[in-house]
């Protein structure tokens, strides 16, 4: 593994688990009012086609960061759901 | 330009303007109170390593898409600061 590849592994952790503060602020707030559904939607698009792209070019970070935002972001969209009476 | 690259350049469009329904959404309710900004800061600086990732690797998708997300971040990191107090 060279430098560059750690440093794409570690730009996708970054990016991957920025999601994970958000996830935990709705489940304690109970509260996802002022989160864009849009946004969470078209992210989950986004990250869906980058996984695909990542295995297309065999870019491993590229492919495990958005795997990973895939199933944070379904996460979002859950509560989101699930909060959305609040 | 391939497939792939078009592939790449739809998932980078996505995941950055995922972040446009957000920035309109706290611009429109001068609210960011469920926003977490752990969460930007952790993409903003992912979305730097992303940029200079693509650089190296001369990966016009993922160059293009993380320069436009550190935008869009540094915006809604900005609304976050600007609202703090709502």
């Amino acid at each position: 593994m060279d430098a560059t590849e750690i440093l794409g592994l570690a730009a996708g952790a970054l990016t991957t688990f920025s999601l994970l503060p958000q996830v935990i602020k709705i489940y304690k707030s109970s509260s996802a009012k002022d989160l864009s559904l849009k946004t969470f939607l078209l992210l989950w698009s986004g990250a869906l086609l980058w996984t695909i792209y990542g295995t297309i070019e065999k870019d491993i970070p590229v492919m495990v960061a958005n795997v990973l935002t895939l199933i944070l972001a379904s996460t979002l969209l859950f509560f989101k759901f699930r909060y959305r009476n609040q």
